[in-house]
């Protein structure tokens, strides 16, 4: 569990949820367990996605995977742990409004549940012709949507008004994944750079081609920072720069 | 995961959360939510033991096995989606006070987390002379006994004093498990008979006999009953019958 989480990673899920706690004007360390947990699920779901009945990839974050490194038992385990852990540590220490911190938890794992990410996983490896939106929607999106709108549910905010931003940014994340897939480099991606293709991936390069994938990735930039300032009318600085990063990021 | 929850079974564990409502004196169906849910968590811990990393074992219940049924990818997926729709199940709708949800929700993380079910696991897949009483503590101990004090938990009463016959009752159920494994037919296990000594697995009958195990099965189940009387000292005659249950059944 502590190889595959502290091996780096752009830690994208909590810093969001931090900012969202800014953008809802509150101090983020009130926060942080909820933020730890998206954490934790998300290197859970990249453990499980890494193994051999999976994707079978041998190489993560820069270092061989959790069942390369400690044998597939154990990597199934870890997993399975890490989502355990992920809700005892906001069971345990997340403060707030028990209702709230229920009904962000509800969320939470719903987002990550049948319709939510291991739904999406569901019909990347099992569906023969799935469609490419809605299973990054489940797969990705619904996590990283997860990361600001269980913030608001936790500080009894309308977690609606985030929802238009929230699927954007899912979509943003995606198309720039998958053009970084093409154009990056194995080291700054930490696994081998083409590997979608060599999966026989449908993505949005496959799907569009580059030049198309980018004109995506910029007009779902546009509509990300335009959501971002319907749900945020006095401004988000945090979430901004974030909706940025996720665009120009190079890994 | 329809298929291997509504593959039958004993749903011991729901059954013993509904007998402690009882024991409480509130309605069981008040707590059904939960109850559920500890029947979700058994079944998908079922389907991760069963994969060709962990016991690899192709019979349960008297069907193939899930991974057997719809291919490895799939399994651990319908594993990992039934813990996730467990918590999303007793987040969304189980009633009563929300500290006393969060309460009893943080006592099933803990009880299914790495010190819990899946250390328990994580110490049969990898410790070369794990201790057996701890092994089994963990890894069927724990959610049984969470199956008590998680009601006791949600009903805002004394759970420490349900602990000794949590701890009790797992160990019978354990050595009960241990000794039909050699003496149950297939029909009635669901599962070939026999196959803890297949996998070299150290049990109680390998440990002690079939003779020392039947006496140590004997001693604890009057644990058992004296533990549950001290708990509940105004009888909970459901509990009782479960407790006998466990010791004489025969599957």
């Amino acid at each position: 569990m502590r190889y595959s989480l502290l091996a780096g990673g752009k830690r994208i899920r909590p810093v969001l949820a931090l900012a969202t706690a800014r953008a809802l004007r509150r101090d983020e360390r009130e926060v942080l367990p909820l933020a730890a947990a998206l954490e934790l699920i998300h290197t859970y779901s990249l453990i499980h996605d890494d193994l051999p009945a999976m994707d079978d990839d041998d190489l993560r974050r820069g270092r061989p995977t959790c069942h390369v490194a400690y044998g597939e038992d154990v990597a199934i385990l870890a997993g399975d742990a890490l989502y355990a852990e992920a809700f005892r540590h906001v069971l345990t220490h997340q403060t707030g409004d028990p209702q709230c911190v229920i009904d962000a938890l509800a969320h939470l794992a719903t987002a990550t549940g049948v319709n939510g990410m291991v739904g999406g996983q569901y019909l990347d490896v099992s569906a023969d012709h799935p469609d490419l939106r809605e299973l990054h929607a489940l797969k990705t999106g619904r996590l990283i949507g997860a990361s600001i709108q269980c913030i608001a549910l936790l500080s009894g905010a309308d977690a609606d008004r985030w929802r238009p931003y929230c699927a954007e940014l899912g979509v943003l994340f995606q198309i720039v994944d998958d053009i970084l897939d093409v154009t990056g480099t194995d080291d700054a991606l930490g696994k081998p750079q083409g590997s979608d293709e060599r999966h026989g991936k449908r993505t949005y390069v496959s799907e569009f081609g580059l030049a198309g994938a980018r004109t995506m990735a910029e007009t779902s930039h546009a509509n990300a920072r335009a959501a971002l300032a319907a749900a945020a009318p006095n401004g988000a600085l945090e979430l901004e720069h974030i909706t940025d990063f996720i665009y120009t990021r190079t890994s």
